[in-house]
């Protein structure tokens, strides 16, 4: 299994609609990638960072399951231009992009 | 529920024991914190970025999930020091620490 996660970094100036995300965003990549082999998605708020009193690194997250890198770019072939051109809506933060491969989970 | 990432970010000179990671690192872990709130632990071997060719922008991440920030804390208390200083045998990467809570699990 692999994860994709979007991660939007805290930064000043920088804003980021929590609903928007949650209920329309996310509920559009379910809709246009349920169907693709899209496995779970989660959503993540930022509430800290590590040392006291620091903010979160990320003001929020998104996190795609696929099976395969193959997976999810077949997926989002047809709908990435769509998903992505949904972002300014509710962030004015560039996102960063990990892909990466479980290989623990306990 | 909230997930603590534990993010090492990919650089010039940076190295990551990923066996030593899996195979000892978290398993202290689970072992220290295992029996005071740790809900679930996983491990991320970085893939690739989000552009063509782009290398992953964490090399590894370990998260680990906790019913709240408290419950965190407390099992930190006791072991924080031991797990910290067991970093540096499997990385020479200063890890950055994001706390998150879940606000949709689809």
């Amino acid at each position: 299994m692999i994860r994709i996660s979007v991660l939007y970094a805290t930064g000043d100036g920088k804003t980021f609609d929590h609903a928007y995300y949650v209920n329309k965003h996310m509920a559009l990549v379910r809709e246009r990638l349920g169907g693709l082999g899209l496995r779970r998605l989660e959503v993540d708020r930022g509430i800290a960072g590590g040392a006291p009193g620091a903010p979160a690194p990320y003001i929020g997250a998104g996190h795609l399951y696929f099976d395969s890198v193959e997976d999810f770019q077949k997926a989002m072939k047809p709908h990435g231009k769509e998903l992505f051109a949904d972002v300014p809506n509710f962030t004015n933060i560039q996102p960063q992009v990990q892909i990466s491969e479980f290989i623990a989970q306990q």
